[in-house]
């Protein structure tokens, strides 16, 4: 067998990248994104809009998710969206926000690069760079990322197989950068019902395979605001390490994504219920 | 639209079939196997061995399951084998040990039956008739379970939408039996780490929907071991209504479905963990 | 290995059951349904409702399909509908129908059975005997069609892997029923702007591993009326041995798959294409 | 309705990007690589091999491809592999070596761009830029040869759907550049005999919804050299205007992909077969 990969536990059915490979590293990974560890045992939450729209959605925003016990804020500035006549996102405007509400609520900010070319730029802003879905095989934007010295939430591909996400985030770590943490988001399948189908079963496979943290997106998993609080509380049971969930301060006003976004009184009663479901299975929300 | 349908909640996407559809019926079904209710508060374990092999199995394994607060007890004498070369049960005879157990540990028993032909049978022993994943849309299947008046335990193809689960129950209520549970048993993807992908949003999803107690099996959900006790406990945190899963005094003497199947002390301590997380979420388990 | 399996060509990654597999048989199955062969070097076209109506219906579209080249004529008399509440067939009386046309035509009949209970009534009524896609995992219904002495036409689970479907189809060789023909008949997939993606490498794919023939549906395939003739011509090019088709005398007022039926104008222009393209693959429709 | 979108055909069921739209635009669009034309009559076939090695390598396969019929030559300089320990491509030097290929044998040349920063390098070797499946929906990318005056190859994602295809040729349309082919190369479906499934239904379908000419790469739709020949048929059969394969001089030394392209003598011998489906479609292959 090729060097740069190992077995992997018994009857996984297909080698494991060398350095994602929970055998190649006897502790587990603890990404610190600006002094928020995600990767032992608090359950950090990420929250935030989909998109950044203006100040004051962010800030209002920002500070209900803080209030509910978020850690990090999660917003776009640059937005993959299917069609080209859909907001695209507000760009560098949409990072100095970001940034002036990380001053004011002291909430470390994560958000999306989708371009080589943007990543220097991205770097300079956030406290974690995200690899969306769509680019999770874009293997020129996973070296970039990999160059950075900062945390990188990679998102699993819509489509990609668990050896597949291990191999992206080889990438990165082959680059160098071993601050990564991996996302369930929901695979395609032939059920429409839900916008995709939140494939809880990663988390512990690949908590399994690999010694990075692994985080679970119920937003995106479900497509369905009345959804996110049953799937976010499975994947706190089922051993993710974090939840990313969109919360807007007016869903219905949202330029994107507000059909599956929380609002402010549903985001902080489901952080109450999430408290106790990471106390029955021996982890913590602070 | 035809008054057999009925429109749902918002934003479904598809019409829902009069007899199952949660608007059909101001109360929740509850489903009454010999003395023990599915569909309340409780959350319901069955457990038990994919096929019925001997008296000394199906008695130890009965033994062991009962203690740890499983409430009904599993096993098939009519085996779906893909292949005509394996195991295919110990027919009437297994329906005759499960029986002499029921008498012995006063555990209700569920057990599959695969052909028309033999619900007659299957009926004069089983105290829950289940209809298997590979049998969900045998329209004459249901027809015959749906003239039984005992309660059937329904599992969704691995190919089934919800849409076409809800009216595979249609066809039972549609004979007059009122009495069933849906479970949800993992769909095929395209990933193929997992024997299935469990698709957990379909608990709160057919809850929103239908007025039927939804179950859980993650042993066929996952087909690993090792990965059944993560997945139970998400599939309580979810919202399931209880679990069907695969105990064997042996696995790895099981003549069918070992790699998945707990052994004795696995499942004694997974009962432990999934009653903290029912207490998380506002339920119990016995 | 176990003898009932065996290697198959290099690289297929799976065993072959023993019956079906090429290896087993030098020579390819020819199956003979009331003299018509299929699986030589004609491609055989069978044609008709989706679902028996009338005598006027029937006839009038068996003469049809008859003048256009067809050599076998379909139609349901029993028919798996996901709802209750649609047309659930004609039972005997279309059978009798069929019949009737048979005297009149001199077309040999396929149609489908979904009961082990109405197999020796079917089979004393058709030529070739269906068993669909809902049923390819029937295992009781697999086995009795196996002890009759009729071909069986086997079709294709939606979401039936190759190796399970030559395992469905091993349950009848077992049985000693070797005339057996396999349909593919198109799969779920993500994809929903057809009903269904029809996997036309499924058939050089089985006529690599198995001696028996290989049809295609594109009527279901598709579920696109407009678009059954485009994949119809594509079934004869990648090598079927014979195609099955839904042709209804006014489609718009079928009572059943109206949507991908051809009218008569729309057949007979396709046969006469279709000669055209398998002439140009060295065979020929009569 | 946005007037960004169309209605398209009947019953399709999701509207149409405009620009793309078969409605917006009397005439198909003819594709023109460097005087080869695509979407007329002519069936183009577009060959060579899945990564240029050597120059060799390169020159022996495009005189090969060139006497068997191949129109254009394919080679990958800058290759996406799933894993970064495989072989990425040659850079630069394999555009180098392209272009001294094309000057010696007349054939314009089509190769791969991932990265926004190598767009002007490529467009500067290139008659045709493809745009890979795994970067179909890398916006930047597709925003970024849209505004080049090439012809843009845009390869179907494994996990997209017909609209999601239309709306990324629709970011390139956008940015003014309406010189695009779209190319079906098979989709990932949980069947694993073959590397995907290749959706051959998307070629009528696209044909009905768009005035943008249409390919099949049957070579990674079905990931097997052997199959190759049947699906390439089959495409032509269901009217695709051209088919890109992958063919090597010496596939069992292939440094990507060898398990799929084909050897010079099975080229020739099927495109002495494809040119008879061409004429019993109506079509011809020069």
């Amino acid at each position: 067998m090729d060097t740069n990969l190992c077995n992997g536990p018994a009857n996984v059915g297909f080698p494991i990248p060398a350095k994602v490979a929970r055998e190649a590293k006897p502790d587990l990974t603890l990404v610190n994104i600006a002094g928020v560890e995600v990767g032992g045992s608090a359950v950090v939450v990420i929250a935030g809009p989909c998109a950044v729209e203006s100040l004051e959605q962010l800030f209002d925003t920002a500070r209900t998710v803080k209030a509910g016990g978020a850690r990090i804020l999660r917003g776009g500035a640059f937005k993959p969206r299917s069609s080209p006549y859909s907001f695209q996102g507000l760009g560098e405007d949409g990072l100095k926000l970001l940034s002036s509400i990380r001053a004011e609520t002291g909430l470390p900010i994560v958000t999306e690069v989708m371009d080589t070319r943007q990543v220097e730029l991205v770097n300079s802003y956030a406290d974690m760079i995200q690899v969306g879905s769509r680019n999770m095989q874009n293997y020129p934007l996973l070296k970039e990322v990999g160059m950075c010295r900062k945390p990188v939430l990679l998102k699993r591909g819509m489509m990609a197989t668990i050896q597949e996400f291990l191999l992206a985030a080889e990438y990165i770590l082959n680059q160098g950068n071993e601050q990564v943490i991996l996302c369930e988001r929901g695979i395609r399948t032939f059920e429409t019902s839900t916008r995709n189908t939140l494939d809880l079963s990663a988390v512990p496979m690949l908590k399994r395979l690999t010694h990075l943290p692994v985080i679970v997106d119920p937003s995106h998993g479900t497509g369905l605001r009345w959804m996110v609080p049953a799937l976010a509380k499975a994947a706190v049971a089922v051993g993710a390490d974090g939840l990313i969930m969109e919360v807007h301060y007016r869903p219905d006003e949202a330029l994107c994504d507000g059909h599956q976004s929380l609002d402010p009184d549903e985001f902080t009663q489901l952080m109450t219920d999430l408290k106790r479901i990471a106390i029955a299975v021996d982890r913590n929300i602070l």
